[in-house]
């Protein structure tokens, strides 16, 4: 049982990390590198010299580590709160008693026309929020790799016509769990997605070949689950894709708190960083808050 | 005429004018040292290497000077807002369009029995907000240097009995404005204060040494001016202490931000350089508006 997970290892997570870890909180970071960070060149953050994301990034790594953090990389599939909060990633789960959430801006992952118009009508973005309105009846996961392998065995238990939809992609999966998708009997269509169709809601998927399927309703899963998706399945208050904050970057869920990008405002290191270290402190206020 | 002046030369400050030069704002900033800053090693500011105070500020100051940011190492006396902004220095006048004020955590200046109770009722700390209450009565400026010089320069149009109350301090002011005080017959007194007596209102004040004296108010212009006195002067909401910014770093009045510890929160490298940032950015987009 970890005392705080961190999702996200870019300047913000790392920044709240080296406040935990100072604190004596058992800490883990759960995240991947992220490129864009690491092949950008760094010279607007004050007092720090001019130097490559990648050498930044990995300047923040050994501060968390020398403070004993823990390190992870691995991609989050899911977050559960139960009497702890439950972190599924594709290796394994994990436990602690609060979570901040750095995982950068999400980026838009695909973009098919009537998306948008049929979003909360047939579209839907988390199986754990909204699956219940589709038992027994025939849904598609879009997706191509664990996290819509993920999404999948949410929704097994809602209805069993299930189909994943790749859009074109390759699905870049864990062997077993495409063996055990397959032994279960979903239904796998590579086909690119032309157009959603429907009238107040979704009926149905034109595919880019002409073909047609009729669908009731579909999940997104596409690409790595952002910290939007996350917040959603959380019950934390989304404003315009930014997970909404305190001024001690907490959310509306207690023992979460959120710092950097995936909050909004500006999108800088110098940012990241000083509402990552704000995160980290009232992290460790809230855990003292909670032992009394 | 600048377009932003920054007041403080700390990591607040120093990462406000890297945006603000870096996106052609003319700017200015006016700080002096700060030597407690100096003489911390900090190593709990991600991603950055482990320094000195020191090294740190040296960074930050030539990143301002490569984007073009004028420095100059001036006290602030008074900031009044016109049609644009007009700053007094020990040294001489600036104008500028908008300001940023990171000045670091006020500290308690003086500790005198009685201070607290009589403030605002004979006890103020801005002559240009609360003077006029006194005019043609007998009042007391607590100060040694050139901040005290400034507010008796202020007194002077509201009454002609002034006393310049130095609480044992030696004098440290400019010759000249000294020999101006004195030309002008303001009464300096060096003893140490013992305490404010009174009832309702401020009385007297009684010496260490068992001396009186009578008093209808008194002004505190101790040591220097800390972001709380520049923001009283404007009408900046304060609040306990700390200079009130929403998430934009902007004060209630147009045009003036602030930012790091002056705005309380937790006092950090980390969030001064992250805040400065935010700062600097929204000043811009103020000054774009203001064009229009």
């Amino acid at each position: 049982m970890y005392d705080v997970i961190i999702i996200g290892k870019g300047p913000a997570g790392l920044s709240s990390s080296i406040y935990t870890g100072r604190g004596n909180l058992k800490t883990l970071i759960i995240g991947k590198d992220s490129e864009a960070l690491e092949k950008a060149y760094i010279s607007n953050f004050c007092c720090a010299e001019e130097q490559t994301g990648k050498e930044l990034i990995h300047k923040g790594i050994k501060q968390a580590l020398d403070v004993g953090v823990d390190i992870v990389e691995e991609e989050v599939l899911d977050i559960k709160k139960e009497s702890e909060f439950v972190i599924t990633t594709d290796t394994k789960e994990y436990k602690s008693k609060s979570v901040i959430i750095a995982t950068g801006k999400p980026k838009i992952k695909i973009d098919i026309p009537g998306i948008n118009k049929y979003e909360a009508k047939g579209v839907h973005y988390c199986v754990a929020c909204d699956g219940f309105f589709y038992k027994d009846t025939k849904v598609g996961v879009i997706g191509y790799n664990d996290y819509a392998y993920h999404e999948i065995l949410e929704l097994e238990s809602i209805t069993k016509d299930i189909t994943l939809f790749t859009n074109g992609k390759d699905i870049e999966m864990k062997k077993e769990n495409l063996d055990e998708l397959k032994s279960k009997d979903i239904n796998i269509n590579k086909k690119r997605i032309g157009v959603l169709e429907g009238n107040d809601y979704l009926e149905k998927i034109s595919f880019e070949d002409g073909s047609e399927e009729e669908i009731d309703g579909i999940f997104v899963a596409y690409g790595t689950a952002s910290s939007v998706d996350f917040a959603r399945k959380l019950g934390i208050t989304i404003d315009n894709q930014n997970i909404l904050v305190d001024d001690n970057q907490q959310t509306n869920i207690p023992g979460i708190f959120a710092a950097g990008d995936c909050t909004g405002g500006i999108t800088q290191v110098a940012t990241a960083v000083g509402q990552g270290s704000t995160a980290g402190i009232r992290t460790k206020t809230y855990l003292q808050k909670l032992k009394k």
